[in-house]
């Protein structure tokens, strides 16, 4: 039996767990804590930044993927050093791990990004602020995810600090970006086999709340034709020209002047995906295990005209558990897909999805939405 | 988190470990081996016949249910004597267990069931014979699946063994039923709460190879109306009349003369319920599960105008595993759903199965066979 090693024990990886159980694949998972959402494929529990704990966990699978793209290029390097194929790779997950690699590389292959810079101090902000209107949005290199690591800007003055961390040298690099005027966001889902194959998902609506992923509609309504075509392509060009295999999520920028720009990557199954593991004939953690597996990826084709995927953020703040709320939830909304991720309740913390397919968009958007705020305080 | 025991670890509780991961329950099994096909979810390994072993597993859960009849009702009922929620009860199950108690209580419900009478002896069931055409299927009253336990006789010496097993104590009792001469058969799966809450899903055909189950076709074709209503009613009264909780999955027959006859019974999710994990808004593990720990259950709709499951029998005789095969199954059927359990190949086992959900029957038929055909060996 294949033997795939997810590194990371959070949601992804558990949601991991079902497909290859189905699949017949084996699943090891090296998590960060015990307690992980994970935790029932966890065969490890270590740092994975140590590269011995890496390597010791590597030592029995036939391929290493991720959870997140947080592990070290040198740890990452050391992994391939060994033998063990790592996708996606090394120099793949630069670019998702760098956001001036990617900048530059996106550039580099001709894809429409917005107009940014590298900035070393306040000069430089100042001067891309000048040209931009007076607003930008600056965000460290490194280390952000969930709108951490970004902030829109009037003035220098509001990343001093990361300014200081980065001239003491405990800071990652800045850039900064204009703020896009858009109409909305979107997100364009592939996958990547190391053989080449591709296979795109429909482009999806990402809707965000606070930076975070609140809600998906799948596809994004009224983008058949172009948007499609031109999300669609702009992902395989991503995934060709940085080599990505597994799994890779563009988030995109629709703009008020109808251009589609890039906004940042994600190369792992990713929040605007989770919809297809109920409108999809194959689910983005299936498609990600036979991507890294090289194997032949799954049809794409929806099972329902609308697909929509509404977060589970925060959690009950009254003590109770998300369960304790599914006797009423699940008796008003008998077509809603709940998956859960294990985890304790926390303002802000993504702690499970609703999912509803079905061929009346209004009607699904209200019954997800309705499903998850049995749960959800933001 | 709740907690579901799991007694038995075989295929039906390695599908019931995705959907309990997604509800985010926790799933804990009793296994009969350490490499069992739900090992994943195994906290124990030992024998389900023991109570001391049995009631150990359940200290800690919330609710038990099987992936299997054969509990002894000893068992069962110590387990309830010591406060455990047993879903399905011992007073359901038996009627599972023993095929004479099942036969009388349906005739006392007023079901339809085919001709049947206990037989003791030899001349009992020549009795029988002569009444029936010179021919009747011997079933033994417990211990029999996949068409163990059963035979067709025109004579009584056929069933010798089983008489004089039966004479000496260490045999079951046996029962004759006539031979239907049927169309086809079908099957009707429900799912019951202990609240009372009932849900089905449309009925099927299912195609038997040698007594054991090769292929479903979902819904049965050309059984909407009259066939779709008897059959749901016919299950609906199972599950209401024995009390049952959990999945119920009612085998029928549909007879030439157009009547739908009860054949076997099986409490708990079933080979002819597993399209549902494709071709359903809600598979029959997760209503399972929500129908034991009491909770609402999900919609039953179709996300196909038609589904087609077909076991993957034997396995390759070449010593292959099946994923050697993925490559070249995956590649030419993008659209199969393969699950696999885990188990090693042997002449006639099921080691898993292919669904294909889609709206032109014939094609997704091709396509499911041609996609097992692969790994299958009879």
């Amino acid at each position: 039996m294949p033997r795939v090693g997810v590194i990371g024990g959070g949601q992804l990886a558990r949601m991991m767990v079902p497909e290859a159980l189905e699949l017949g694949i084996e699943i090891r998972v090296l998590a960060e804590t015990v307690d992980s959402p994970a935790a029932i494929a966890a065969t490890a529990v270590g740092d994975y930044r140590d590269e011995a704990t890496v390597l010791a966990f590597a030592r029995d699978v036939d391929v290493v993927t991720f959870d997140h793209e947080h592990v070290p290029q040198s740890v990452l390097r050391a992994l391939e050093a060994a033998g063990v194929a790592v996708h996606p790779g090394p120099d793949a997950l630069l670019y998702a791990q760098d956001k001036i690699m990617m900048r530059r590389r996106l550039q580099e292959l001709g894809l429409p990004v917005p107009d940014w810079a590298l900035i070393s101090d306040a000069a430089a902000l100042d001067a891309f602020l000048a040209e931009h209107g007076g607003v930008g949005v600056v965000k460290t290199a490194r280390g952000g995810y969930d709108g951490k690591g970004v902030r829109v800007v009037r003035s220098a003055a509001e990343v001093d600090d990361w300014f200081a961390a980065m001239a003491a040298g405990d800071g990652p690099e800045l850039l900064v970006e204009e703020l896009v005027s858009f109409r909305r966001e979107l997100a364009q889902l592939v996958a990547r086999r190391p053989s080449g194959e591709v296979q795109a998902w429909p482009v999806v609506e990402t809707i965000q709340k606070d930076g975070v992923c609140s809600e998906v509609l799948a596809p994004a309504p009224g983008s058949a034709g172009r948007i499609a075509d031109v999300a669609e392509q702009i992902a395989l060009d991503v995934a060709e020209g940085l080599g990505v295999t597994g799994v890779l999520a563009v988030e995109l920028f629709e703009t008020d002047d109808d251009r589609i720009l890039v906004n940042e990557l994600a190369m792992r199954p990713h929040n605007s995906g989770h919809w297809t593991q109920d409108g999809s004939t194959t689910s983005q953690f299936e498609q990600h295990l036979r991507a890294v597996l090289d194997l032949p990826l799954g049809a794409t084709g929806t099972l329902a005209d609308w697909s929509v995927m509404v977060n589970v953020l925060g959690g009950p703040t009254d003590g109770s558990a998300l369960v304790d709320h599914y006797p009423a939830m699940l008796a008003q909304h008998p077509t809603a897909k709940m998956h859960a991720y294990g985890k304790s309740p926390r303002p802000g913390r993504k702690l499970g999805h609703v999912n509803v397919a079905g061929d009346d968009l209004d009607q699904i958007v209200y019954e997800a939405r309705a499903a998850a705020a049995f749960f959800t305080t933001l």
